[in-house]
């Protein structure tokens, strides 16, 4: 490719829409364009990047024995209300002609399971993976950072298929591998970590996490057992705790006017937010509970839920919350509670004295509330979200919060949706059974954003050789110089020969904008015709340790065909590496 | 890749959904299943085919210059706003979360001419070329035959920038040579013809069509001089005529109670369609006008509206028939019309003596009607559509009508898309100017049916070599056979060594359904590992001319790999002479 036919707009002005590092370079470098919120153009750059993370998912999923295939954008409507999924929220909902109402795929476990519903018969067709690379879309009611939550995105997905949970597990392991390998090779380096299945569904479940201090996701990590998990998920460890020393404070009621929140209570009464204990009034079905955890926690309503075996918990209104609590919104405490209301308490409950609590009466608090000798607990649990400092669930050590990017998340689905839809084979022993399932997504429009925010340095991105627009650049500085000239298109025949990616920038810009740009778009090898050509030679520069060396022009594409050999072994290694730390640590 | 682990579910019976035999074949096959109406999964044979057709694309629009971008599939209203596209009847629109508007991409002549105009400023960026491959939604009214008229389909989309009308001219001349090679490289035999331009607007524009008995498309074209139009296009020579020897008769008023059709008045008086002049009474504008075709003949809206020099005509309504013709629907006529009317003839009309038009009266028509002596004609045309038969518009023969699949249109747009969207550039002279673009599309999913459609037998279908899901099928007759399994092992091996994309078929089934598949599914190249293995001897035999050949072990691969450069051979000289054709032509 010759830069001067090639289109890529570079800015160079930080646009304004941007934030996040990633999302200002590839705007910068003219990878994307912005078309409405959340939706994106690839242009030229941009979609070459994408092409090539396609080409590692293909290689990597085939080698896993996975299928490709390719469903529809449109999905009728039937289909997602078999598993109760049509009113998801993020779907967006539309109707044809004749009012037949679809929604645009968001996920695609209905359509695969009905395409193997149709046409699976019989265990000897079993194990099935299918997957597909396709455009996704979904009403995000936040889209952020670019491509890195779009509402319209690129996703890998896979779907399982098995006789049995133990094939499942089998089939879940040979993702892990592909995944593992598959962000590794574009150069990422991903933690796993446990995780909510969220609108999915299913029990067990991973994401592939990678570390950026501008992700959007926490994830916590024990130093010492490697334990790690998303803090929507993370478990607290549970540590016992001495009895206080401290005296029991007698029982006061304050008043407290109009003060409601934690913020409030605490400045006017004096105290710290860890004084206070916050009751949380959900419904649960047609029962009311009142969740206790420190005022300076968050409730974690997935945690709340699983501890009551219950799908899903939801705050209660404030008309309920006055009936129970008889008073305002805001003064819900556990002391004199409607006898119908049971209590749940945080762990960390256990090992507080003398704390705040609302007192079920508007404009009032309790302070100096004891556990009890003011009121009982029903239930303990681990219900709150857990951060920076808490207890590893795994071992005695504390654990650290990281910020990072979700690139991908796997699931192990079991017969979830298979039951829903009466998806079912027959067996070697003659029995109907429904297929065990797990699916596997990984963002893929989300890596050429996650790939640069965790790759990049002043002047730019850069690329890792395996998905780079271009493997290698040659910069010829001035296109009017015949003996520039003449190198630099000798040096870029032999390497297209070669089968190098390779773009050579014959614009006719200034050597500063050449350098600059190679620099911003990331080329990884950079080689530069300028008046060293005159002496025979030509500069070689490695764009991620800037790394010069001049090279005599003869032997200038075999050590650019070296540089560039070793890079993309790296990277093969360290998929070796990544799915061999698995190895040991299962 | 071995077929006992590849997903072909396919099917012994003909589905009762399907007519077309393309239809048929693609899900006995198992290539796609349906999904709803208009909308299919493309199962891992069919994705084969159509990653394949991709590839071709890629190749030959690269080597013309064009760059490949992804466009979004969720397009903002705004875009075709700017237009007036967003009335379009196959757009499926939605809203999202706070209620602004999108709708599929039916055609991305906006989104593009959008990028464009943000980031290119000066002639010196032109000739630019962005194309992509993309999923696309239209609401069609009548799907059809599969994958042939989808409502989620695959296309290619491609978009050139010019700085003038000439510049634009080579531009079109290069996409023209890019589709001929890919249509000719995946084995379709293409005839280019004239061709309306529909919702997509410009002047100039071509279709690119595959001959084919159930093709909705016609086609018509002189056998004398080569020229070809879609009928909706297809212009009619003009020939002179004799003054017809037939004596005048007098004029009649025939009651014809409740014969309004066509069909009715002619069985009621005895006549034929042809002894009739149809009068439709259209508005354009403010004006009424009436156009007159002979009774057989059927109205072409477009060329009625080119000659009355308008966007578009439309049928008037009941009541204004009324109130022109003075009768009910169904009795207009020339005869004593309101004067406002303006009356338009087809050239046909000219030549006719003693027909039959409605009387302006209901329950009413004329007989021995004649043109002069009882009305006058305002504008004469060529305003009927054309069909077998009719005269050729360039030389003296007579047309032909072929059916025929749209496999791709290449458009001249002009300035229309960039005018109506401000997108300037600032040229040589120092003067803005709108970019002159042209625009062109390529089924993809639709050729995977086109090709089936037209390459078929009574077993199945035929894939030419260069888009057929394997090139080679190794049918291991009975697995169980040890010398049979090292020989097709061996093979299998062999091949995919030298790069051929072969499966083995190792399923634990009958020979019998081996071959019937084979043939099925259409692998050109098909090799039998059967008895003959233990004779040291394969049988090798093309899915096209069922030629078979027996020939020792040692040497198939060899003879395989000769027969594949063959047939890839063929093809790409196919394309050769497809364009040299054209440069004959123009």
């Amino acid at each position: 490719m010759r830069a001067s036919q090639f289109f890529f707009p570079t800015l160079r002005e930080v646009p304004a829409e941007a934030e996040m590092t990633s999302h200002k370079l590839l705007l910068r470098g003219g990878f994307i364009r912005r078309v409405g919120a959340g939706i994106y153009d690839y242009l030229p750059l941009g979609y070459r990047v994408i092409k090539k993370i396609q080409q590692i998912i293909r290689e990597e999923m085939d080698a896993q024995g996975a299928q490709e295939v390719l469903m529809p954008v449109i999905v009728p409507a039937e289909l997602y209300q078999e598993t109760n999924r049509w009113q998801e929220d993020v779907l967006f909902r539309f109707k044809d002609r004749v009012d037949r109402q679809y929604a645009l795929g968001f996920t695609h476990e209905e359509v695969v399971t009905d395409i193997v519903r149709r046409d699976v018969r019989s265990y000897r067709e079993l194990p099935l993976n299918l997957y597909q690379i396709q455009t996704k879309g979904r009403d995000e009611p936040r889209p952020r950072g670019g491509v890195v939550r779009a509402r319209e995105f690129i996703m890998l997905d896979a779907y399982s298929f098995d006789r049995s949970f133990e094939d499942m597990d089998l089939a879940y392991q040979k993702m892990w591998v592909a995944f593992s390998r598959i962000l590794a090779r574009c150069g990422l380096d991903a933690i796993v970590v446990e995780a909510e299945s969220g609108a999915i569904g299913g029990k067990e479940n991973e994401e592939f996490m990678i570390l950026a201090d501008s992700g959007e996701d926490v994830v916590l990590r024990c130093p010492q057992c490697g334990y790690a998990a998303n803090a929507e998920r993370c478990e607290i460890g549970r540590r016992p705790y001495m009895e206080g020393e401290t005296e029991k404070e007698e029982l006061r009621l304050v008043p407290t006017p109009g003060r409601r929140t934690i913020e409030e209570v605490t400045e006017f009464l004096g105290k710290k937010p860890e004084d206070l204990v916050k009751t949380l009034i959900y419904k649960c079905g047609n029962e009311i509970v009142a969740a206790l955890v420190r005022g300076d926690r968050d409730l974690n309503e997935s945690k709340l839920a699983r501890l009551l075996e219950v799908k899903r918990v939801e705050m209660a209104d404030a008309e309920t919350i006055k009936r129970v609590t008889g008073a305002e919104v805001g003064f819900a405490g556990p002391i004199g509670l409607d006898d119908h209301v049971k209590i749940i308490a945080d762990w960390e409950i256990a090992s507080l004295t003398n704390f705040v609590v609302g007192a079920n009466k508007t404009d009032a608090h309790y302070v100096g509330a004891n556990l009890h000798r003011d009121f009982e607990v029903a239930i303990w649990g681990d219900i709150r979200v857990a951060s920076a400092g808490d207890p590893c669930p795994r071992c005695d050590g504390n654990l650290d919060a990281l910020r990072a990017i979700e690139a991908a998340h796997i699931f192990k689905l079991g017969t979830l949706y298979s039951e829903a839809m009466g998806a079912k084979f027959l067996d070697s022993d003659g029995r109907e059974k429904p297929f065990v399932m797990g699916c596997y997504g990984i963002g893929v429009s989300r890596m050429l954003a996650a790939i640069p925010e965790v790759s990049n340095d002043a002047d730019g991105i850069i690329w890792p050789i395996s998905v780079a627009p271009f493997e290698v650049v040659i910069l010829l500085l001035n296109p009017e110089d015949e003996s520039q000239c003449i190198a630099a298109t000798r040096l870029y025949e032999e390497l297209l020969d070669a089968g190098v990616d390779v773009i050579l920038d014959d614009r006719d810009e200034r050597p500063g904008v050449k350098f600059k740009d190679a620099d911003l778009i990331g080329i990884p090898i950079q080689v530069v015709c300028g008046k060293l050509t005159s002496e025979g030679k030509t500069e070689l520069k490695l764009r991620s340790s800037k790394d010069r060396e001049q090279v005599p022009l003869d032997v200038a594409s075999n050590q650019v065909l070296k540089l560039r050999q070793m890079q993309h072994q790296e990277l093969l290694e360290n998929a070796e590496l990544a799915c061999s730390k698995r190895k040991r640590s299962t």
